[in-house]
């Protein structure tokens, strides 16, 4: 109770140790998140997504400071789906956002985990819950790529942002088929190269070929420049952080919200079900030795892969 | 049996039918790769992953001639780790590879899943058993991006391929990050391009920091030119695929090829697993309508998601 409170009165050493907790998935991180869980739910969420080297964390560090202009208070959670063997985050180009490191309104934290497929989008979901219940009014998650894990973090945004570069080749059609569906705002950044007329038409064909946006919100396309030509670029900055507000005032007025936070619930529900059902289960196996008895008899094809699951099912569930 | 039999056979409209089947998650799926994989083990799997943009399915048509001329049958698995929502596959520049598609001596096909993280990965898996029990020598499965999932999809292999390409950016370093340890074989793409030279450098730096190399293997920086450059790129691509066939040798050699088939068993026992434990329960919530009902109850927070996953899971595990 002492920590809930600590955390709604804005408590940066102590939202800090919840969240290195979750991202080390320590039972006492889970007791924390079902007390906090109730008081969720006031900040506005921002998911903002792009292939690595689209200039995402520049990007993010001018919206801060845009926000706070506009005297919104920020939460930022960096996502890295980093490598399962590795574990560890990368803190990068990410360390020039510690200029609003001295700034009480602003609370910036990476995350990463080791371990199980699903857990990384899981911390997200809960770090994004502290930083709510901090009262930071928006919340900032920046995540890389575009693939279906990344959309399943992307999904615990009220807003998604995703951030393109003029010149990424032939493939990009394939990033934009997986986000077309997702993306409420488009960012053409680094918008002084080459190819950022011929990534905004196209795009805005594809925006075309849409019979009926949602609310009647079309995402818009917005260009932003060299970062080094600060003019221009604190003003498309501006306009970006005003079409996120924008987002959100719509999602509210359209009713919209609701179908927002029921996507962001399922994600979650499906979170929780796997780290109470299936964890336990895999946790059991490999500290028992089962699991490299099984592999040894995998590898020796004398059984497969179904055949050892169903086995195992049987003996688990009811 | 007939199946089984004709699949041994190389019938291509069997493997066909089998792997859409695996794509849609059939039971029939299931049960025919249980009778397959008794007879797997044979190929040569490799792993073909980098950044949306690097121009991987270009790299994988090559390749293909390089092996054909190798006298070496090759089976494709282009992997689409599409959006949740939208479910497709874009072929997209993929169908250049069409060009061996009268060669008896090549099986290409995309896969693509809807439905729950890790189905993706589990229909890899078992699409390369049925390319492997065809009697193809090598299965080349190209995926996009080194996200965690990515990574998953990539453990199926024998040997890893990253390909990355100049000029990718500040981020780099985090896509290195992730992949380091997972490569086998290094390709800068477009090497033609500014900062080719300080790709390869900043490679070989990683890569000096590195004190030893499991069996000796120190992963070859290799650079591709330009595919309208015919000459250079058919001899860098030549040089490519005695690169990948030399790296099987080496683990055959050094016995570091039970690790991998280990590495490659574990991530299928845990998708196995998921897919017996988890989706049951999955679905059974959503057709019941217990799911939606659970959502209504977040939504109005008056629970949380990890006491209801704490009761399904009670009262579903024995």
């Amino acid at each position: 109770m002492e920590q809930l409170r600590k955390i709604r009165a804005g408590d940066v050493r102590t939202a800090s140790r919840l969240i290195r907790n979750l991202e080390e998935d320590l039972p006492e991180a889970k007791t924390a998140i079902m007390r906090i869980f109730p008081h969720t739910g006031r900040a506005h969420v921002v998911g903002i997504t792009g292939a690595p080297g689209a200039g995402k964390s520049t990007l993010v560090d001018a919206l801060i400071a845009s926000f706070r202009k506009k005297e919104k208070t920020v939460g930022v959670l960096c996502v890295d789906p980093t490598s399962p063997f590795t574990g560890g985050a990368i803190l990068g180009d990410r360390l020039r956002m510690q200029r609003h490191a001295e700034d009480p309104g602003v609370f910036i934290r990476s995350l990463a985990t080791r371990g199980a497929l699903g857990g990384l989008s899981k911390a997200v979901g809960d770090a994004v819950h502290v930083m709510d219940v901090m009262g930071k009014d928006l919340i900032l998650a920046e995540t890389v790529g575009t693939g279906q894990q990344e959309v399943e973090i992307i999904n615990h945004s009220h807003t998604v942002v995703v951030v393109l570069v003029p010149g990424m080749g032939d493939e990009i059609q394939t990033i934009k088929a997986g986000i077309m569906e997702i993306a409420d705002i488009f960012v053409i950044n680094k918008a002084d190269r080459n190819g950022a007329d011929q990534l905004a038409n196209e795009l805005a064909s594809m925006l075309n070929m849409v019979p009926e946006f949602p609310g009647g919100w079309r995402p818009p396309v917005l260009r932003i420049g060299n970062c080094f030509d600060p003019v221009p670029f604190g003003e498309s900055m501006e306009e970006l952080s005003t079409a996120i507000i924008g987002h959100h005032r719509r999602l509210v007025e359209t009713d919209l919200l609701g179908d927002r936070m029921k996507r962001k619930t399922m994600v979650e529900i499906h979170e929780a079900l796997r780290d109470a059902i299936l964890e336990p289960i895999l946790k059991e196996m490999t500290q028992s030795g089962e699991m490299e008895e099984i592999a040894g008899r995998l590898l020796r094809k004398e059984t497969d892969p179904y055949t050892i699951a169903g086995e195992v099912a049987r003996r688990h569930l009811k």
